[in-house]
Order: C-alpha cells, then structure tokens, then sequence
C-alpha cells in the first residue's frame, strides 16, 4: 500500500551495517563513527528499513527544538480547535471552543466563559454545550494568513466562533441568525473584512420572527417553499476579531444544500463560491413512501456552483435593500439576482470540494461522484456574465452561466475527489475518497502550459477515506508546499487496538519532491478533524506569554474587579452576594478561608498574580462543578450558588510547585 | 541541559557526509548506499546530530507498525484518560470519564451515560460534569497487569471510575460516601479484590448523614475534631469490574491529609501503604490571624505512613465490628487500633511518594522537603509491630512503630524527590522535582549486595518540575524497564508558542543502558497528567473491535430495545413519550422523518446495524445539546424533550461513507 522511494529489505540494511564497519575499521576514526553504527543497529533491532530511517530522519524534532508548521484541525464534534506541529506530527495543545473543557476551566463555573458560551446558545432550542467544528479559517491580509485570529463553524448548530491568537483562547461564539446548521461555507475575505458562512434554514421557522412547526406532510410536499439557504457575510472588527452584527449582511438562496466555499482573491478578488448538493431539494421519508435523502440528493448530472460578488452585495446592503430578519440585514433572493450579485454553474453531480487557487483565477471544483476535477476560469466567469452566456434560470430564476463557457480545464483524477491544496510550484493536490489516495496535478497557464497543463503528475496511497488534506499555506495566495497532510477518516489497522471508537488518521507526506513520499501515521482519537490549514509558526512568535496584571482574557482589557496583591485581598458581603477578591500566587490563596451562608450568590474574584510564564493556577471547589485556570497576570470570577451546607476544600489543580498539595483553602457553608 | 552520549557536532556529521560518499566510491555499490546518504543529508539540512538520529530511530513507529507499550496516563483537571504510545510518543485516544465528550457522544443526551454521569454526582452539591484524574490503577492478577479494567479517581469531588478495557470506555463513576476529595491513595490490590482511595473528610458533614454547616471559628478551633481521614477498600465485581459498595469498607482514618498510597504484594501481601501530610491538621486562616496551609503544614520533621492490614480489616468488617455511614460499612478508629489493622509510621517530612518494590520487601517514601529516599523493611515492620516496639501513640491512639527498627535503607538522591519506579535488574527511578532530574539507583539485597546496594547509579537532567514518572510496569511484580517517561509540569521555552496557558511535557528516557538516554520530548496540551502507569500494547489484542449486533455498551449485553434491521424502524407514542426505533447505517437512518409534538418526551433508540470495525455513527440534533456516537453493533437511547418547534436537520457527525452528507433526516416539532 505504501509507495517506497528506496528498496528497504533487511539484507540491504545489515550490508549497510557490514559497510559502515568496513569504513571504521579501514579508516581507524573508532569512536566518531560509533553514532552511525548505534542507530544502523538500532534500526535493524527494530526493524526498520532506509526508507523508514529516512522517515524518521525528516519527522523527529529533538527534544527542545520546534516544529516549523502548526496545523490549525478543526475537531469535528469534539468542537475544539485542535493545534498539531509539523513535521513532528506533535499535538501540541487542544483550544476549547464549543465543548467545555476542564483542563483549561472552560464552561466550569468561570463567568466570562459561561457567559460567552450563553450568549452563543442564543435563540437555540436549549443551552448548547457542544460544537462540531469543521472549518477554520485563519485570518488574512492581502490573502496570506497574518496570524491574528482564527475563525471555525459549529456544523451542529449554525454558529461561528472567534479564536484570540493573541493568548489562544475563544473569546467569542456567535449563534448566527437565519442559520441553523452548516456543514461547510466558511471563509475569511482577502482581508478578513468579512467572516462567511452559509446553511440551508428552515425559512418558515427562521425567517419568521416566530418560529412554528412543520408538519411531516408540508415537509414532504412543500419543500421548495419552505426552505431557504442563506449565505452569511459577518463583519470583522479589525482590532477585537468580533463579529459585528449590525455591520453584516445575509443573502437568500435557493433551499439547496450548501456546502463547501472559497473567497475570491487576486483575478477573482470580490467574489466567492459555494458548491451545493441536493440540488434534488430530496426531502427524505424512507418510511413514508419516498426514498432516503442518500437516494433522493443524487438523480442529477449536475448541481449548482453559487457565484456572488460580495463586494457588490455590501453595497447593496449598505444602499439599504435588505429586509431585516432576526437582527441581521438579508438580501433577497429576487434583490440577488436582480442586481447582479448571484449566479449559478453546473458543476457535476454531488461536488464537494471547492478551492481558488493561488492567483484566483482558476476555481477546481470536485464531485465526489465523478472521476474528474472540473476548473472554472474567472476570466470566462466574469466574461460569461458580461454577455449575459446563460443556460437558463434555476426554478428560483438565479441565472445559470453556461457550463462549457466558463470550464478552463478538466482533469480526470481518480475515484472520489474532494479537496484541493495547493502548492508554491503550479501544483494542485486532490484528495481521493474512494481511491484512497492524493493525487498531484498541474494546473493550467501562467503556472504550465501546453503538454504540461491540466496533467497528472504523481499518486500516492493514504490509508483510508481521505477527506480534507492541508498543505502549508495551501489555500494562501503564497503557499509553500513542503508538506501534505492527508486527514483520513478510518485507521483500521493502523495503530493499535483500543476500542471499538478507533480514532481518525492523518498521515504526513512530504512533497518537496518529483514523487511524494509517505512520512509518517498520526492516530487522531480526541476528534474528527475535517478541514485545517498549516501556517508557518513563526506568524506566532509574538504572542502572550503573560497577561499584563489584572488582564480580564474576554475583553484583553484591565479587569475593574482585579487585585493586584495579596495585601488587598478581602471579602465583601451586599445582600446575599459574596464578594470575595482572592489573590493566586505559588502556593496560596489569600484570602485561604471563604465563609458563606446556605443560599448565597458566591463570586470569587481570582487574580493570578505571578507573572511567570507557565505560570498557571487552577481554582476548584469539590462537589460545586467548579473549576477554572489562570494563567500567570488573568483575573476571572468564579461564580456559584451555595446550595449545600459544609466544609468545601478549594485548591489550586495545577502541580505548581512542591507544595502544591498544600495550595488548598475552605469555603465554609452554614 | 541535555545528557548527551556521543558527540554531536555538524563537524562531525558532515565528516560522515564525506565517509559515506567515499564509501559509496571505493565499492562502487551506487544506489543500495543512497538511502543511508539521503537521511545523513537530511539529518544535515534539519540540524539534526548523530545522537538525534539515534533518537530518531529509536523513537520512530514507521506508518502501519504499531507501538510496544501503551501509558495509561491521568488528565488531571481534563477529566479523562490519556492513551500514549510507546516509544513514538503518540496520543493514541481520550478516553473521557468524568468530563463529557462529544467526540464519543459522552454527556450530550445518551441515556446509558447521563444515568452514569447522574449517578455519579450522588450526594454532591451538585451535578457534576468534571473530574480531576489523578491515579490510574490497572487491574491485576497476581500483582501483574490483567488488561480488565482501569480505576481512576476524581481527586476534586471524591469519586472513582472504572474503564472496562474490553471496549476502552467509562462504565461506572462511584461517588464514594464519606469522601470529598482524594489527591492520591488509589491502588488496586494484587488480584484485584478491592480498588483502593483515601481521602480526608469533614466529618461533621459525612459521618453524619445530614450535613451542617462549619463555621469559621470552628473550623480554626476545632479541627482535630470535625474532620477526619477515610481510607476506602471497594470491592470489584470480577465479572464486570463494577464495585459493589454492600462488600465495600472504610476504615477510619486521623484528619491528616492523606495521599499517595500502594498496595503490598508477595512480602508484603494483605498490607497498604499510605503516606500523609498536614500531620499538622493546620486549618490554614492567613486573613483570619493564622498562617496560610503551605506554611503551617510543613512544621513538623516527621509525618506518619498509614500501614494498613487490609485482608484482617476485611475480616473484622466481615464480623460485623462496624458502624455504617452513608450507606458504607466504617471500622472506627478505635476498633482499627485494638484489632491491629492500623500503625504509623514516621516519614521525613511533607512526603509525597510511597512504593512498594517489586518483591514487596521495601517500601520507599520520598519526602519532598528532604534529599534522601527512606526505604522500610517489610520484614523489620512486621517484626516491630510483632514485638510492639513503638515509639509511643499519635494523638488518636495510633501506635507509633519504632523509625529506627523499620527502616532498611536511606539514599541521599537529590533535591525534591517524589515518586519511584522500578525495572526488571532491581534498580529504582526517583523523580527529582526541585532538581528536575531522574536518578536511578539500587535497592539492597536480593537485588544488590554489599557495595553495590543503596547507591546512585545515574542522573538525567529532565524539564522542568517533574511529578511522577513510570516504567513500563514499573510498578509490578514483573517490571520491564526498557522506558522511563518523566511527567514534567512545565514547559516553557521546549514547545512552540501557543497561548499563555502552556501545555504539560512528558520526555522519554531509554533506560536499557546503564546510563539513561533522553529520547524525545511530547508536549501534553489537553490535560495535566498526574500518575501513569505503562503496560504492554499486546495486553489489549483481544480488546473488542465490533460489539455483538444490538449491545448495550453500559451493560455488555444485548440491549433489549435494538433493532436489527431497517424493516424493524418505527415510531410508536405513549401519551407524550415518543418512543423511536431507527437503524443507522451507511448512509441512511431510518426512519429519516420522526414527527413529534411540542413537549414531548422523545427517546431514540438507535441501532448502529453494522458489523465492520471503524464503521462508527453519530446521531445530533441541531439547537437540542444532542449529539450520540455509535460503534458498530452499537445500541444507545437518545433523549430530550422537544421545547421549540420547527424542522431540525438530524445528521450523522462521522465521515462515514462518500455521501456521509446525505446521512441526515428531520426531526419535526409541530
């Protein structure tokens, strides 16, 4: 299955050995050359070959050195943020999202946190406490990732969160209106003016202030009417990284699924793409005289491409032709097509993949049904819709542009194409589902012409059902190639058995050369990452390792409530509200004893005052679901209600010092 | 900071550059020697030193092959079990067990784990959706390592968890009665007959079955009279690993912090070990005109280890010489005393690690706060304890075994020593915290004699803090030796830039040579590992990959509400329960449309009807917090009560098929 570069039979390696005592032995340097010997014979005790030694040699980064790439991997329904270096496929550490996660003293009791993730559960069916993250997107200037914040989707459940790369942390979850799932969709604009996401919504319940119910029978037999997609352009605040409802923008679309999307940059720049699916608008009813929506979303030969220049579209929302639904300004459908700001192109059956490449005019789109990647110009696009080249209008009267007018190239791939990354050579790599492999191509002029355009240039196996991959920089208008990273769904067989949940495999590939060669295996059994992108570490050089004292982490701001020494520690009693301000500091709390009364609203007011780095003090208090982490300078509340009588032993849950057992104190409940 | 073993100049890397080329010359074997040129070059180009591509090769698992060793390790604060690869430092899988997970459907409305969950905060403040895992505790036959069932304690709220390592999930969270927190004291006994966990508790509040309240001037006053110590021996059900609390016993213990605890074996069989600090019983108060707990807990030079004769306290908590608390049998103190279950003994001060050696002679403790390991004779404790000589009593009427009589050995090791492992040539691994360091030495005789016993053999620098470490079972009758992962708690500048919060790092040191080798660093960023125990991978072959069609996973048996093919799939109403019966497979539910009323109480009962390993399903529900994951042959209930209406688009959250986007359905709320 796996593609060798070298022969690597045993014989060969135990010649190799002979070889290298030959060398010590005719040229007499005895102990120099000792390390080689060590490892040759090292490898064969463990049975590796050349090729793994060569491996092994590219992937190990040695102890106190770094990795030269992170890979921002979405956590799928761990709904986390998930931070892996490379080359030595390390995970170096999991970001919370969506899903709370003690270990940082997220969603445990910490006010601002809990406080961010309600406001992201608003006008959902219930509090939400988890996420499916699919698609981050780093932010952007002038099209190449700057470093700032990063972007990802709950596919669950129609929102969008905002990740400080600053400190790292989520500072933001915005439960988008008109939205309620979205599995793809996500981009930043060039220069991360806008976030995008889009969705199929339920239009009776979302549009409509109100939301009422759908009958089985009108969902079977009003499907067209009932639903809608929109696509979402949510504004950037260019210092927080927050989204800024009033300043974004909603487009109708048609109640297809859509699905994955690109931003325009460059020949395309204004622009942006999204595949849809279902274009069938098949609602299921296996067990009501129809078929599963598997069968009913697969009868046509093509589905839709939605092409919409959102530069135009902001001008329209800013010309006031929106209507407001639920806070946000939307664009009708009808206001989309008449100014000029949606289109449609057939793509083949069931895309999935949609990916502008570097210089924006080519935009490869991959169904996952059909053997070939299909690549749209914009140059045609932009001609086609200046000659008005259409096929016709869809059943919602968008304008269908004319498929072999706006097709720049057509490569066949392989069974089951998704993804595409790009490297800094003209090469464009494709996932393949079905087959189980990347496939490396050549895409057309400026990067290749002639013979060389629009070709097939290497193959290599993956292990198994390869979904995304990422590059370095691969969807940047710089990328850097160096490294594929193949995001496989199923490790059957791969790593060792423990459990019936096997976890995901990402598989490291080099790409520096003609032919790619496989690196190394990577068990992923804490989430399914589905997209992800790599970006040089150095972007991240500069960000905090300690707060400026009293720093509230949610704003970035001087907290109000923050001391900042043990000396003005104190608690404070208004009503029945407990105020207590508590120092944190290697290896006490001050104060150490909290008395408060059965029924009191308790806030404990913690600053960690050290300003080490990696300095952090955890805060928790047994039987209470509290806990939280400080790190060095960060103030936060902790907010509870005392219910239950008794002696509670708080202590700090980092191993801080030697005497961190001794970091401990009492609420005191009577 | 890092041993180095060979040289490791670019000098002299390039120098081997050149030998190989002129080997490669001289027998004119051209391509067979590529191979080796290629990852020397490569070593080159990456920095890499000759001692680096010995670790290379001695840390790389090429893709496909599998790892040796697995480590067991806590999260800490995470929650959850972490498990590790050995040697290729790989983040195998988490296991979540105190802190839900959506990735595995773990706490987001799966019926059989929302009851676990519940049950599982019994008697607390409140319900409780974290842990802090400290100790992992394998199951053993024979005082080896079984490969049944994994314990785990939530030192936070006084809980214990058992992993059934047939399908590597969490099947029962006991919340102890009479137990708030427990930082350490978890060990299996040698066949598994009892899980053990200490704790100290308020004993105002747990003896008795109503709790009430402490009061501040109390708490000060009174201390040596409102808490104290439990130690926990909770039987295990061989069958299913699950404990059963009417076979379980406590006995009771000072209000001493109780901590790191072991469990005799061979000499020492039917013993246990526990180590304490805050013999002081300093109730802290540095805002109330006392001292802070770190201060007032290390006055005294001695503390006490609890040696325990647990198969004659099963005994006489068999004759009935108890008083049941909370639902839990209780031998008092008093009757601990005059039965002869219960001796201290005096440990160099604030002591952090206790463990037992693999013939069960010598338990070594290491007291934080002094240079040396103090190593006790089995064989000396019991003749002192046969012939009375006791140095007097602890204020609660504990006989006091004479130090001088117990004591086999004492060697100075360095500064802050903690915990201790051991290998299979009778050398012991300490951990150095305040050194940040590994030191191995011998134990006397029958491993060493004479000369050779009770000496420092080696020391490795190690970053930085380092708690606990493990050897592969190196806390067995038979350890292996062969790795010593060091557990270090910072660190800062050995990993990438990546937020405030910094992750953990564990190190991999080869420790078959007689000196000790530094392999590889791994950086921990989603949990703070606390202990870790280290078994071999090939335990865990026979470990299921696919249930039995229809299995209830909290049960391990057929789940009587499966169904077992599509034709089964229904939707039946009783009052306002809807009950639903849906077969899930690639890549359809069935039913897709499940209609129900506002208010409803809605269960679905799924059945994953596959039979191919990694063939996993999910099943979430947009807006409603539910997302459930389903191995093959799994079944599992779905439940939430339907309080908003409207469509809500159902899906599958596993990559699970080409058209895993199709795997969706609707449930209607009209």
């Amino acid at each position: 299955m796996i593609q060798m570069k070298k022969i690597t039979s045993n014989h060969i390696l135990s010649n190799l050995a002979v070889l290298m005592a030959t060398v010590i032995f005719l040229f007499g340097c005895g102990k120099k050359e000792e390390a080689a010997g060590d490892y040759l014979s090292v490898a064969k005790a463990r049975g590796l070959s050349p090729a793994d030694i060569e491996r092994a040699v590219k992937t190990f980064v040695p102890p106190g050195k770094t990795d030269d790439y992170v890979i921002f991997a979405s956590g799928g329904h761990s709904g986390q943020m998930h931070l892996i270096g490379v080359p030595s496929m390390r995970l170096l550490k999991t970001i919370p999202v969506f899903t709370p996660d003690s270990w940082s003293g997220y969603g445990f009791g910490n006010k601002g946190v809990e406080d961010m993730l309600g406001e992201g559960s608003k006008n959902r069916a219930t509090g939400l406490r988890w996420g499916d993250t699919h698609h981050p997107a780093l932010s952007e200037t002038d099209g190449d990732y700057d470093g700032r914040f990063c972007y990802i989707n709950d596919r669950g459940n129609g929102r969008i969160a905002m990740i400080d790369l600053r400190d790292f942390k989520t500072k933001q979850i915005y439960s988008i209106p008109n939205v309620q799932t979205s599995h793809g969709g996500v981009f930043v604009t060039p220069n991360t003016e806008y976030a995008h996401i889009s969705a199929k919504v339920p239009k009776a319940n979302a549009f409509s202030e109100t939301p009422i119910g759908v009958t089985k029978n009108d969902h079977l037999t009003k499907y067209k009417d009932l639903y809608r997609g929109v696509s979402s352009f949510l504004k950037i605040d260019q210092t927080t990284g927050r989204f800024i409802e009033a300043e974004s923008f909603q487009i109708e679309l048609p109640p297809y699924n859509q699905d994955l999307a690109d931003a325009g940059k460059d020949a395309s720049m204004g622009w942006a793409f999204i595949n849809s699916y279902n274009t069938e608008m098949a609602p299921g009813g296996n067990k009501d005289g129809g078929v599963s929506i598997e069968t009913g979303a697969s009868k046509n030969d093509f589905d839709f491409m939605h092409i919409i220049n959102w530069q135009k579209a902001a001008e329209v929302a800013k010309a006031g032709k929106v209507e407001v639904h639920n806070g946000i300004r939307v664009i009708s459908l009808k206001t989309a097509v008449e100014e000029g700001i949606l289109y449609l192109a057939p793509e083949p059956k069931s895309p999935h993949g949609v990916d502008v490449c570097p210089n924006g005019n080519y935009i490869v789109v991959s169904g996952k049904l059909d053997p070939h990647s299909t690549i749209y110009g914009m140059d045609l696009i932009k001609k086609a819709i200046a000659e008005k080249n259409f096929e016709g209008n869809d059943p919602y009267g968008i304008p269908i542009l004319r498929y072999k007018a706006i097709v720049a190239g057509q490569v066949e791939l392989g069974a089951g194409p998704l993804h595409t990354q790009f490297d800094d050579k003209g090469y464009a790599y494709t996932s393949l589902f079905l087959e189980n492999a990347v496939v490396k191509w050549s895409l057309g002029a400026p990067y290749f012409i002639g013979d060389k355009a629009w070709k097939v240039a290497d193959k290599i196996q993956t292990s198994y059902n390869i979904g995304h991959l990422t590059l370095a920089c691969g969807d940047q208008r710089h990328p850097q190639g160096k490294y594929c990273i193949a995001m496989n769904k199923w490790s059957i067989d791969r790593h060792p058995k423990v459990g019936t949940l096997l976890p995901q495999n990402f598989q490291l590939i080099d790409v520096t050369g003609e032919k790619m060669q496989l690196l190394a295996d990577m068990p992923i059994g804490f989430g399914e990452p589905h997209y992800a992108q790599t970006a040089p570490m150095k972007l991240f050089e500069k960000s905090l390792q300690v707060y400026p004292l009293g720093t509230d982490p949610m704003t970035m701001q001087a907290a109000p409530d923050a001391i900042k020494k043990a000396e003005d520690a104190r608690v404070e009693r208004h009503g029945n509200v407990v105020d207590a301000y508590v120092s944190v500091i290697r290896s006490t709390f001050t104060p150490d004893i909290i008395e408060v009364k059965k029924g009191d609203n308790v806030r404990i007011h913690l600053t960690n005052i050290e300003q080490t780095p990696d300095a952090t003090h955890g805060f928790a208090i047994p039987e209470y679901n509290v806990v939280l982490s400080l790190d060095a300078g960060e103030t936060a509340v902790a907010e509870f209600t005392a219910t239950k009588p008794g002696s509670f032993s708080m202590y700090c849950t980092e191993f801080c010092s030697a005497l961190h057992l001794e970091m401990q104190g009492w609420i005191l409940v009577n």
